[in-house]
């Protein structure tokens, strides 16, 4: 494997603990009230997992034993999730040098069918600090049935594990907790334990104040968008729409907006809540282009959420109406059996998003609302309603750009690199308890490394229960942005000036050397937040 | 304007200058040879400024006066502009605190207009080390009519000029030379001076070793490539499609190929000499796909230079073709028009490239190459071909992904922001010295900053006439990628392995702090020319 220099020095590099993780070998939980739930009906589910107390930790003499443990990555790419396997690793070792830690090979398949691998010092050495998931690799795969199950089941018997460690989503996260509520009504010894993970930044409570990888991808995509502003008021000719991956969610967008200072952010939460349609959103855009354009300037940077497509709501009624007539119909018949409105909404679109909407469809057969290139729609809605503007004599050419990819994978920033290690060692932590069903918790966030706080928190609680094909199911809540928490508030307070101003920011690239201000910033939204949550329970 | 904390940092940071400029005072140009040109036809365009002799520096006790200096930037951002500019205008300053530098606003429009701006050192300060050409804004206005150039005249004597300084890729340059010899047939004092720029890397030869920008651009697209390849071995699902900007040549290509190994790269110039037809590039590509898919791999990386379409020989003609159908018909009648090799051509692209064909035409109604996608049409042209392929079970999923604008306005690099910085006191010294004609040059790059060269370069001698309108016109050939060169040969004998082994490298964000290995390396393929040339003039 080729490195380059930089990833070399990053090989070199060892991530910052909190105080309390310092003396690992000799920390002991200690159990706060019992846990609740984020919604009804999750206690029924999970009775033996149910109501267990967040722990916190404390020193206290205590004999350790080696311990065996498993790991898997699941779902899409994070920055960070080497490090969470390379914390896991060392604070394993801190507590015998006999501990063993397997890896279950391309996500929670690899649990089921058995393919693993040893994760030694020397496996490990060359993924410290680096980006990707290709240590062990990840998967989509779900842990569902009951064959699924027992599987699992079999799997970490045969391994004797004594903790399993599920880094993924909300939606692994929850597998995680199925599991071991299942593994302890089995009788298995193995515990299971979650770690917060997605770029998108929607996993999130009071107690995770992000996921991992958020941090690093932000600050990729704002580096993008920075240059591309900069460039924008440089040349003066273009509109550059920049779609930013991120799920339902538009905490990425908000981060970014708060970063770089572009001239219109959609929010996809306060399109839902104003109930916007695709009009009203393109009518948003023209007004602003015209504006801008009487006041001589023809260009200008929009970034679009990429899950705005899911709230606007003739959107969503139209896409749900396509996946049922998908389900039966070929692409043509289903079109044919959408309602008025729906058809509507689907006729209005340019060629491009129909093909889209059709042939791009999930493993399910579901429309893959990711992959709408909302950016080239609103090019489109937008170039046709400028003709309708008599009162526009402007000059209207477009860029569509799309930040995704490129932002999963990347060096992880220093937060993101000590985060996770940080992560890593608290699930080494909880399964050195015994605990079940928990995540891995680091708090504190905004403040230095050293002062960071560590916890579990029950899965459960974080969960409410949804009515899918007619039975419970219990689910995670994605985090939404909050319309009336602070980020977004500061948002709408800076947004109007810099529609007209061209206030363009550039974050730079990420740094990893240099003022500790530079390297390890947190980002805008959580300041905000923590600010926010500070003052409140100040006053 | 508001800046980063790393805007900031940059803001403070104290360019390096090679040794002798160190001196700036007290340097006095010593004259070489006279000077020829690269091709016939120039002497006689040329009568006064042809044949002039490269000029290098040494020191000389010696009288400074202050000098009256315009400035322009010419043509699409690069980073590093900010930064001529920035040592320019201290080096006058060297020179006398009476020295008066006027910029000239947004590209040559801004001579033949006069419109101007004073650059005081406060007007400066906020654009030092900054991308962007923001700071005076740039154009494509192209000074060719007698007309345009008796304005230039007029306004450079309105000023009352001593010097021009245009910063600008081949065709700025060529303007330069062609403002030079007409000022001083009007008996004009204003000299005119290029300084070399383009993130291209086109504009180079034995005296200019690299264009400013290139590096930073480079890197840029190269952290994005190397992030989307270690995501690709993550993930293992996709293959990503990306285009890079970089106009006709590879260079760009090139050197992000030998920063990251990715699977795949077209190298237009070996497209142009093999003949390969579009049909010949798909089979390439759909060979590698089936061949990786057996080995277990339905990933993978291409890169596409944007300049590749222009050297598939049916595609060239094709668009010939089409380019003068369009000037007197409709697009559906310039399509009738076509010949039948065009025809085919034509009609065998996939409808969404048929339509940027046909609709994405320049100000002279020409098809605009940069804009075709050709990442799509690659990903359209191999999910045909595929499905022919008997021997191919593999799941074929792809991405387009394009760099470009985000390379052109970074902050940049310690290189480009060093590099510019030289130019700019270069391009004042060849003012200081009342030279006209010549560019900007600094030399032995790879080298550390104090040991630079620094020299003037006649334009006229990177010059050959080409006939256009039964005309002959003054020409800077654009400098492709040299087949026979180092850099190409190594990466032919790279390629083969990195086509099935997956040796992907992430060089990661440009870092401005920390061991100058990582800040300030110079480009790969820069090395590697310097290296053979070194080796050659040796032996």
């Amino acid at each position: 494997m080729s490195e380059s220099l930089l990833q070399q020095a990053r090989l070199a590099y060892q991530p910052k603990l909190p105080s309390l993780l310092q003396e690992f070998s000799s920390l002991q939980a200690i159990e706060g009230e019992p846990s609740s739930s984020f919604g009804d009906g999750v206690k029924e589910l999970f009775p033996l997992t149910f109501g267990q107390p967040e722990v916190t930790f404390s020193q206290s003499e205590q004999e350790r034993e080696a311990l065996r443990v498993g790991v898997v990555l699941s779902g899409g790419q994070a920055p960070g999730g080497h490090n969470v396997i390379s914390g896991l690793f060392d604070a394993l070792k801190k507590n015998s040098a006999d501990s063993l830690l397997i890896g279950f090979l391309n996500g929670p398949s690899g649990i089921t069918d058995d393919q693993t691998v040893e994760i030694t010092e020397e496996f490990l050495a060359p993924f410290r600090n680096q980006g990707g998931f290709d240590i062990i690799g990840s998967g989509r795969t779900k842990i569902e049935t009951p064959k699924q199950f027992e599987a699992s089941l079999a799997t970490v018997q045969r391994h004797d594990l004594d903790a399993l460690v599920v880094i993924g989503g909300d939606d692994s996260n929850t597998n995680a907790a199925l599991l071991a509520e299942y593994f302890k009504k089995q009788g298995c010894k193995t515990t299971v334990i979650g770690v917060p993970k997605t770029i998108d930044g929607d996993l999130k409570s009071d107690e995770i104040e992000i996921s991992f990888g958020c941090d690093t991808a932000c600050k990729t995509f704002s580096e993008i968008i920075g240059n591309i502003l900069r460039d924008c008021r440089s040349a003066k000719k273009y509109y550059y729409f920049v779609k930013l991956m991120g799920r339902s969610a538009s905490h990425i967008a908000l981060e970014c907006a708060l970063q770089t200072h572009p001239n219109w952010t959609f929010i996809g939460e306060e399109v839902a809540e104003k109930g916007w349609t695709l009009k009203q959103l393109t009518d948003q855009l023209v007004d602003l282009i015209v504006k801008r354009s009487s006041a001589g300037k023809d260009f200008g940077v929009v970034l679009i959420p990429e899950g705005i497509i899911e709230f606007i709501p003739e959107f969503r009624k139209m896409i749900d109406e396509l996946n049922s007539a998908l389900a039966e119909n070929s692409p043509e018949e289903a079109v044919n059996k959408l309602s008025d409105p729906s058809a509507n909404c689907f006729n209005g679109l340019p060629e491009l998003i129909q093909k889209q909407l059709l042939l791009d469809r999930d493993p399910h057969g579901n429309v893959q609302v990711s992959k709408i290139e909302t950016e080239r729609l609103f090019i489109e809605t937008v170039r046709d309603e400028l003709k309708k503007r008599s009162d526009y004599q402007g000059k209207f050419a477009a860029q569509p750009h799309f930040c995704g990819y490129e932002g999963r994978s990347c060096l992880p920033s220093n937060f993101d690199s000590d985060y996770c290690y940080a992560l890593g060692h608290v699930a080494a932590l909880l399964a050195t308890c015994r605990l079940t069903g928990y995540m891995s918790c680091v708090g504190n966030l905004t403040a230095p490394v050293e002062e960071w706080t560590i916890s579990g928190l029950p899965i459960t609680s974080l969960m409410h229960t949804e009515i899918r094909h007619g039975k419970p199911k219990p689910v995670i809540a994605k985090a939404l942005t909050e319309l009336e928490g602070r980020p977004f508030e500061y948002f709408k307070e800076q947004r109007d000036a810099w529609a007209m101003d061209d206030d363009y920011v550039c974050p730079g690239p990420i740094q990893f050397f240099g003022p500790a201000e530079i390297t390890d910033a947190p980002l805008i939204t959580l300041s905000l937040e923590r600010q926010s949550k500070t003052t409140c329970s100040a006053g």
